[in-house]
């Protein structure tokens, strides 16, 4: 279980790291079952990322492995990203910027380049 | 436009009310365009109000007034909540809880009564 | 078959009667199909009620009759509103506002009560 | 926030450069929400492009840059795109003929080659 505190801390050591690189971003936690704890769209960060950042996170905590890890078998089996985005009504986002959290629940961050985002999604797990 | 750090303190205003009624909620505020822009869920609100706050927000900023003021419409017309429901692919909610705010956006709150509920939603206006 | 000079002749009555009455509205034009032609939201105009025009357009012009009709059959059926609604994906919304266009297609209009667009509507009827 | 009159003059300048070229066109205009706020269907125009203008007005509008560039982005990974739009509930449409506005909300055309629909909107932003 995510609690909103821990959530929040995470979320704003997401938000410092994304600061220092000078990039706006959405960043969301989720819990064990994918359900959104907490979320900051930081100013300038475009509203299609939205969806980004949770889609993240909830396939980071579906999954329980990076969103990298799950993209790299997806590149292998181009068909099945589409497949699972559509099974999942579009929740399923691999890719940079998803990680499970330590303590239960995931971090997903979107809003600039695979590195960037896999950067500040680091920052948020501390 | 509704920036994050005004957004945050929106938040913290809800939240304050509803932990001072001692009710766990989620409390969602969205920008003119009825974009996320930040979100909190409190330890122990329930997953199935997240999309409810989600909800009253987007709604009370599509349509510029109160949730209570539409719901009020609405229950003059049954057929028109599931309608609309469905025309906005599940978006639309109305009732207690969903306000503007001042400087533009929306606060959507969900998770106790519909007093409960308007009462943190208003709490947020400051 | 509606052509767009004919639909932005009407969008521009239904948009001078909209003026006069000092409602901003959102007026559509639709063809035979159901499908846009024209579309234009007035200053104002709030954007919950985009897909609400949009909707009565399609749905007058789906049936042939106009909204009122619709809506008055579907008042003695409550269940069937929402079975339609989510039988169409969301497209079906009877009531005022929505009527066949003479030459083909249909008008939907939305932002006001149900009397001031169905006054919208018969305005862009010429 | 793009008012009714400014979308016209793009809708205008957009259709006259569709004219000049001999192709029919869907042309959007949404605001920086993405919502729509004028749209045309030129005489011939397929309404499988109603969709198409709307979409990419919406995605240039979402992530504020030319829909060329988050195409060219997709191309160098595939999967993205069938994501993206699935996760954006079909609204994600990236590609030539999708362009951000200077005063704020975006252009999307679509009805010709990708060339042509980026013409077209070039076009509209005058």
């Amino acid at each position: 279980m995510t609690d909103l505190e821990q959530a929040l801390e995470v979320l704003a050591r997401a938000r410092a790291a994304a600061e220092e690189i000078g990039v706006p971003m959405c960043i969301a936690v989720v819990d064990d079952g994918g359900h959104l704890v907490a979320f900051a769209r930081m100013d300038g960060a475009k509203f299609l990322t939205v969806d980004m950042a949770i889609g993240k996170a909830w396939t980071a905590a579906s999954a329980g492995v990076p969103g990298s890890v799950l993209g790299a078998l997806v590149e292998q089996n181009p068909r099945a990203a589409a497949v699972f985005s559509t099974a999942t009504d579009g929740r399923f986002l691999a890719g940079e910027g998803g990680l499970p959290l330590p303590g239960g629940g995931a971090i997903g961050v979107s809003g600039g380049t695979g590195d960037q985002d896999e950067i500040v999604a680091k920052a948020g797990l501390g």
